[in-house]
């Protein structure tokens, strides 16, 4: 061995920083096999406790992003950017958002991830779409950029495999929250699409992994300056998650209110978000003009252009592009359970943690990675924060399979939502950006 | 499972403290290979970093000594006391003083370690007699400790299995160093000795893995607290290790030199300490008169009993008690090095961390576990703090089997000597005790 594991464990134990020659050896050596897991966390529990420096950090996430193959997309002609949220519960921007920017000559190579805890994922949603692949050969990958602008996938298993062990190691151990470890998880994966651009949209709240403003702007800034030194433009956006964005929270569902955005409609919060982060994404691929780069973005919706890439996408990918046409055809679960207002109010809060955990009981989520999930089942909520409402009136709908997921799903749900008598007003979506 | 380690782990590094339940499910399912050791290490970080109460500290200890079987010495018709040290350089105490409490009608059952890093391990020492046992069989324990009054074995492996395993897991993942950990593992192996009483030497220096008066204070009370728990009298002596005890540092040199204490010869920082220890073992078996306690333990030397218990230990363990009569019969190294003083002074220090090492370095002890310890090697000192010496006039003499180990060793040991003008004085033996 090149270096001693238990000297770096006491190294870092001890407050010291490592080298970047060192922290490289440790990824390679675990990722060969030669580190034990009962060393690797360690390690993780005392940077956990202890951090990592600039420094440390940008060595760390190089040596992840070099542990397996590096995407080469030389061949795309076209500036190619992804986005990148946090996690969040009713978070289906990326749906719409694609195929908008896609509609506007920029490549999205975009890799998703599955649902987490209780926050849902891409992946889960597009497999609401009968056939949708989201594992494409290689060869497909370049092409797809080419001819439609946009690759919606899961992470393969060749791009940063290091991330893949380290995560569920952390996951295993109580090492996942940790700034640094966080960061280079997404950053490594993320750089390692070969991209001009990335967009992260840091969420905040209950509904997120980061529950304040002051823990989210650290990760923002870390993730940004990651993506400068590796010569990639970052922007963050930190956004609101006290309660789910839009109203569907489940997976065909989501779908729906997805194409709902794509045919101009759907909800309010949703739609600016999808706008928002496409002029953002436009910037970040050169565009100097916000104000243009918004206008271009909201004319790929109202031309049907982007309804029309995503047509194109969900055909590329093996599904059935008819429930895109007309999106009645999701299955939906017959059952359903209106939750209402227990008096007369305005709503105060509309908890995106309890309605997350719920529908993850409902089965929209899983409690453990061999789950499987049930795209059928969630919630349409009718009451978020600002809104008046009556007693008796609905504040969601829950689509479920069998009662007793119901019940657990209520139990935890109903209490999110708390009625005042003084007014409220909905919160500010967007919170701050940082580049 | 009953409990989630991943969430005990949290717990734990969130700040939380975990119930007695809880910790002895842990003990019990990682012995039992249900807990796999990635998670144990991450909540040893997380120990180490977070600390335990003294409710968690006790429930963990007495966890551990259940892990096994715990002896059950009620044939032995005597108080059981024994003495454990954290660990020094040249301390060889042990030795002599168990046949010195031994022939004053007290049995110790004395279950010792190996050297370990720069210290000593009394079974290595002993070991220098050919054919000595260090492994017993069962039914020799009990009557050996009523016939003769004492046993010097290791650790036998039905005893405390859960610390073997974790005190691997801790020295391969930068974990030992932690409070709670260190004292747990001493004690709950020495309340599995079936004791009524139980001398801890708190070893404090540059040659002790305490290196300050405060942490050893520290440990030496939480051991304390941990024998009262347990309804065992616990009493802890914090003693100076900055130099070496006595004069000889190696194995079968710190063998010939204490059988010269027995003899009523030998170093007076050996002598001194070993009737200040066996008085105090003495009060633990009953003794009010602190006086006549030493005096029982001068008597028990000057008699020659002690020196009988010893032939007769040695003997019924299988070892050549010839080497007992006969100390010269010993094998000491032939090739020897003398450091000298490079100008005349006072010596001002004599660093027991740098000769101990150096003694490793020659052989005396183990760079990696499974390396063998070769008895004859070492290091007789010749010039200690306090001490007046001569341009030229010996330091130490250093017995060697080749001339590679020789430099290495000299590199590490000869700055352990620093000599000034000023007149010095020995430091005080002992520091401080708790009971």
């Amino acid at each position: 061995m090149k270096h001693s594991m238990v000297e770096l464990i006491r190294t870092k134990r001890d407050g010291g920083a490592l080298s970047a020659d060192e922290l490289a050896w440790i990824i390679r050596k675990y990722t060969d096999d030669v580190i034990p897991d009962y060393q690797l966390s360690a390690l993780l529990m005392a940077i956990v406790f202890n951090g990592m420096t600039v420094e440390e950090l940008s060595a760390w996430t190089r040596a992840m992003l070099h542990s397996g193959e590096v995407l080469d997309l030389v061949a795309v002609d076209k500036p190619k950017i992804d986005k990148h949220s946090t996690g969040g519960v009713g978070d289906k921007i990326s749906i719409p958002l694609a195929p908008v920017i896609a509609a506007c000559g920029i490549a999205v190579p975009m890799m998703s991830g599955r649902g987490l805890g209780h926050t849902g994922g891409t992946l889960d949603k597009l497999e609401s779409i009968p056939g949708f692949n989201v594992i494409i050969p290689p060869s497909q990958f370049e092409s797809q950029l080419n001819s439609i602008g946009v690759v919606m996938v899961g992470q393969t298993e060749t791009l940063v495999p290091a991330d893949r062990r380290i995560y569920a190691l952390r996951d295993a151990t109580g090492t996942v929250v940790s700034v640094p470890l966080i960061s280079s998880s997404i950053m490594s994966k993320k750089l390692a699409e070969d991209l001009d651009g990335l967009l992260l949209d840091v969420k905040v709240g209950s509904g997120a992994f980061m529950k304040t403003v002051a823990e989210a702007e650290e990760l923002a800034n870390t993730m940004v300056s990651l993506g400068k030194a590796d010569g990639t433009p970052v922007t963050a956006i930190l956004t609101n998650m006290n309660q789910p964005l839009g109203c569907a929270v489940g997976n065909a569902n989501e779908m729906v209110e997805s194409v709902e955005v794509l045919r101009g409609e759907g909800p309010a919060d949703i739609r600016e978000l999808t706008i928002r982060f496409a002029a953002e994404m436009l910037v970040l691929a050169g565009a100097t003009d916000v104000e243009a780069a918004r206008a271009q973005a909201e004319e790929s919706l109202a031309s049907g252009a982007a309804l029309d890439v995503m047509v194109r996408l969900v055909e590329a990918q093996g599904g059935d592009a008819s429930y895109i046409e007309d999106p009645t055809k999701f299955e939906i679960a017959r059952r359903t359970h209106v939750i209402e207002a227990d008096r007369d109010g305005w709503i105060e809060t509309c908890d995106a943690y309890a309605i997350g955990t719920a529908a993850v009981r409902l089965g929209a989520g899983r409690a453990k990675k061999e789950d499987t999930v049930d795209p059928s089942v969630g919630f349409m909520i009718d009451a978020k924060i600002g809104d008046h409402v009556v007693k008796g009136q609905p504040l969601a709908t829950v689509s479920y399979r069998d009662g007793s997921t119901l019940d657990a799903a209520l139990t935890l749900a109903t209490p999110a939502w708390s009625i005042v008598d003084d007014e409220t007003h909905a919160p500010e979506l967007v919170i701050g950006a940082i580049t």
